[in-house]
């Protein structure tokens, strides 16, 4: 097992290696990535499909001399394993050694931290161009797959080193066919003909950027693939090598079916079935039937996805049921949003959907397109919460801070099912305003909810109580209720709990009115505290006679954490809330 | 004088003209952009060349049934004039009721507030997909300029609409080869092939992307443009129409220097000089000055603008000095930065200038590429005061507080010009943070500074004083200045003032030690309140016993304002804010 594979302790070893061996190197490399993936899951398609390339590009490149810029990085498993971190494959104990992403911290050979995509090209000219202001001739190699082209960095990046950086680049473009779902955009169809000519088609997207280009169209073969990059090294000018390879390469469902296959839960490699299931109902999966009902009902009614169906729980057969009410971009978020802006404009009900951590991409489009023209877009987040995704480049907890500076917008923290349903269906029917909703992370809670949101701003006292106020925002809401719930228990006075719903501004009205019988005011948010809905708060009482305490998450770029002990460590679990209330009250 | 453009009420008295009127109408036009820019500046280039076809748009087309969308918009004076606006441009008392952009409370021709570019086809294709669904069958038009479409946004569009939307999108692409100096970038290699072969070139950009393409040479001649545009109104699916213009047409100056008359100010039309004279030392020439300097003694230093050299005072003689330590990426902000990370990656210095309200454009590459790296990167924003621009579109208000959620970024706020170059030689040549300099909007004023900003958020007393601590941050400062002046004249004692110069963090330390003997603290900031400075000062207060009063601006789309006027119904004058502490010491 693994026997080719255990000799690998650094790119030099591979040089050593004769064409047979690195065959067994490449079966060592799938047998090591099953390893892990059964056992944790991570992404699947990406890293089967680019063992050959990988291979080939350390045994003609001499990394980290020369540098390899990973797009996305999640498809940097092989490399990984060639760059002296095999045992974080074929060892389970040494699993969590190895982030999912390129880690600088791990390795030398690892240059960026990177998990959005479309960032290879313009961090690997950077690269080049340091390079050649201080002299030197490494090569300098970036690999970008065919769906992180569509991203608005990696064409700006194009546009840029197909006349400006006149000097070594390599651009591998790992043409797989697909980005997380299917591919969309008329580049695609360029590739598609450029994959039929063997690269000869007489339009190529590459050259008419003015970029050299060469075709490779076994990806997947290891000699192939030293072959072409053999071709190109150390050549004196950007060249986009484009390759054809087979995403989720060795094994029969991932090739199959390569949406599903993009990333896994730990799996039984024998069916491919996962090992874990979810509840039913998710935030998710109501996200999807709210879309589903909303575009029966509504022909003005359009769900838009740059890339991430999945994360409005639109499967391909209920994509294929919306039709012209469903628009994947690929991944090109400051089109959705841009685009939906003047949908909105002409009468329609636009929803675009994707990742919290994503939905930076499009900060200018949000502010210029949608908000300054106050046009009524639905956006809606996943993975919002602090618990949802802890890898650094993933984080969510950032996205209500920094969209709370921008006018307009309308920034909503439901905290159940029945408010998040209603806040949906008002969202996407009133016209007055922009409006981001932050999906739930926590368990599928009922509760009544109000179905007017007209009155930005306006706080719900869900229990009317004195002494302290507790406005416990969105996924807080519950940490909210147990609080309240003990501080009565434990203190002997009931406080008052406010759902803020609205975390784009504040009820100064209400506030105002916590005055006559509250002495202090505590803000929970699942968010960070810098710039977030607490800080709005200890402002507005700041010259006023209230104390205020504001739990949330810091200003800092954590990284897989655990949650409950990243809650511990800020003292924010209940009891040390209710402690902090017990002590000011002494 | 006038005598078409005077009979010209709506689109239709276009419609009515015979062709040697429409002639005469575009003389009339050019007159009155000489009338309105002469005496009150503004977008000159981009108007003058454009004139005819914006003519042949309104004659070909049927506006507002048809749809107009302008990318940036700066060239949608013709336009203007030719639908009930003729009056902003031939009657000086009427200038101010229209504004330098296109607007939809101006008039119904308008569809939406615009000023950042590469907006136009994202926003004209949401129209035609809102007409799908809806069954209209309106013409919907964007016009971009060549210098546009280099934008991360603009390229996703063609993308988008290259193979998804199947439907009628006219899109203009006005190649007058400038974007506002010159273009950088492989796809104006191929407009240059395109417009040598008159289209013919058999690689083409446009067509790559999946969309069909026709080519007019004479952009600057109505019945040419007429011709071109009869023969795509009511197309069944989208198409590039690349005419070729002259920028600045019909005014020699501008012509031959397309770069500096961009933009004017109030001038003589009969040399060109402008009427308005700023002081020579200003911070963007002090930028200039240091770019130079450090440049000439650093190899590895480098200067990047996307597209926007002049504010950093980089004139095209100062350009070709800088060589291959100079690089504009043309308008790309993402790639600028994401570039700027790989070059500081590799030891490089890179220092990214433009305006404040354009870092926006690359939110997501300043937090993953540039921050979670911790890349050395340093970025220079002018116009980051909020009386330096007064467009809805072109506000700098925001940006401290939007960027000052991001971990590890550094913003600092310089008060003097010491402390602006001194914080620039040290954020380019440390290589622990990721720095942002607001550059200050008010007059150069020398005062002794510190050199070295290792230690993070240090807040700097400058006036050690009792009860009253003014934190003044940046162009704020001298307010502060004046206040302490005055508490100190009226109240009879010295108040602590403090030059907090980081505005991305608090000193935790200070903040305490003022508690000692001071019972309000008073925040000062040029920017948004609302996620800001002054909010992370009374969150760190909102527990202890300590009083906060912060001044800024408020969360607002503020538009064409006077700046004393707003500050005053701010109430943030030297005398409302020393009657506010005079009111509460009592």
């Amino acid at each position: 097992m693994y026997d080719v594979l255990k000799t690998i302790n650094s790119p030099a070893d591979v040089k050593k290696l004769r064409a047979e061996q690195l065959e067994t190197l490449a079966q060592d490399i799938r047998e090591a990535l099953f390893n892990r993936l059964t056992k944790i899951g991570g992404h699947f398609g990406p890293n089967f499909g680019i063992v050959e390339t990988e291979i080939a590009m350390h045994y003609v490149f001499d990394s980290p001399r020369d540098k390899f810029v990973f797009d996305v990085s999640h498809q940097s498993y092989p490399h990984k394993m060639l760059t002296g971190r095999k045992n974080g494959y074929i060892n389970e104990e040494c699993f969590k050694d190895d982030s999912g992403y390129s880690n600088p911290n791990e390795s030398e050979h690892d240059l960026f931290n990177v998990g959005h995509t479309s960032t290879s090209i313009s961090l690997a000219s950077g690269l080049a161009k340091a390079r050649d202001l201080k002299g030197g001739k490494e090569n300098v190699i970036a690999l970008i797959g065919d769906g992180s082209l569509s991203g608005g960095e990696a064409l700006e990046a194009l546009d840029f080193v197909g006349s400006e950086l006149k000097s070594n680049l390599i651009i591998i473009v790992n043409d797989n066919q697909q980005s997380i779902p299917e591919v969309h955009g008329g580049l695609y169809q360029n590739l598609t003909e450029l994959r039929e000519t063997k690269g000869k088609a007489a339009n190529n997207f590459f050259k008419a950027w003015g970029l050299d280009y060469i075709y490779e169209e076994n990806g997947n073969d290891i000699q192939a693939m030293i072959g072409v990059l053999q071709k190109v090294k150390d050549i004196d000018h950007p060249i986009v090598v484009h390759i054809n390879t087979q995403k989720g390469k060795g094994y029969q469902p991932a090739e199959e079916n390569r949406e599903a296959w993009h990333w896994c839960l730990p799996f039984k490699r024998e069916t491919g079935e996962a090992k874990i299931r979810f509840p039913a109902e998710s935030y998710t999966n109501l996200t999807a039937q709210y879309i589903m009902n909303k575009a029966a009902q509504d022909k003005d009614f359009v769900a838009i996805t740059p890339s991430m169906p999945a994360l409005g729980g639109l499967t391909p057969d209920l994509r294929a049921k919306l039709g012209k009410q469903y628009i994947d971009v690929c991944i090109a978020e400051e089109h959705a949003i841009a685009m939906a802006s003047g949908i909105a404009k002409a009468g329609g009900k636009p929803l675009v959907f994707t990742g919290s951590t994503f939905i930076q991409r499009t900060y200018d489009q949000i502010s210029q397109d949608v908000c300054i023209n106050n046009n009524p877009v639905t956006i809606v987040l996943n993975f919002a919460s602090f618990d949802s995704l802890t890898d650094v480049t993933h984080l969510g907890i950032f996205t209500m801070a920094a969209f709370s500076t921008i006018p307009n917008l309308v920034v909503l923290a439901p905290t159940s099912k029945d408010e998040y349903l209603n806040m949906l269906d008002w969202a996407v029917d009133q016209k007055n305003h922009p409006v981001m909703i932050m999906m739930p992370g926590n368990m599928v809670t009922s509760r009544p909810a109000d179905k007017d949101y007209d009155k930005i701003n306006t706080f719900k006292v869900e229990q009317a109580g004195e002494k302290v106020a507790i406005l416990a925002l969105g996924d807080f809401y519950q940490r909210g209720e147990d609080v309240a719930e003990k501080v009565k228990s434990e203190l002997g006075f009931i406080p008052t709990l406010i759902n803020p719903r609205f975390a784009s501004g504040i009820d100064e009205q209400l506030l105002s009115d916590l005055m006559k019988n509250h002495q202090l005011v505590i803000t929970l948010e699942d968010g960070i505290i810098d710039g977030g809905f607490g800080q709005k708060v200890a402002a507005f009482y700041a010259d006023k006679n209230m104390k205020v305490k504001t739990y949330g998450l810091k200003k800092e770029f954590y990284d897989r954490y655990n949650p409950q002990e990243l809650l511990e460590q800020l003292g924010m679990t209940t009891e040390q809330i209710v402690a902090y209330v017990k002590n000011i009250s002494k």
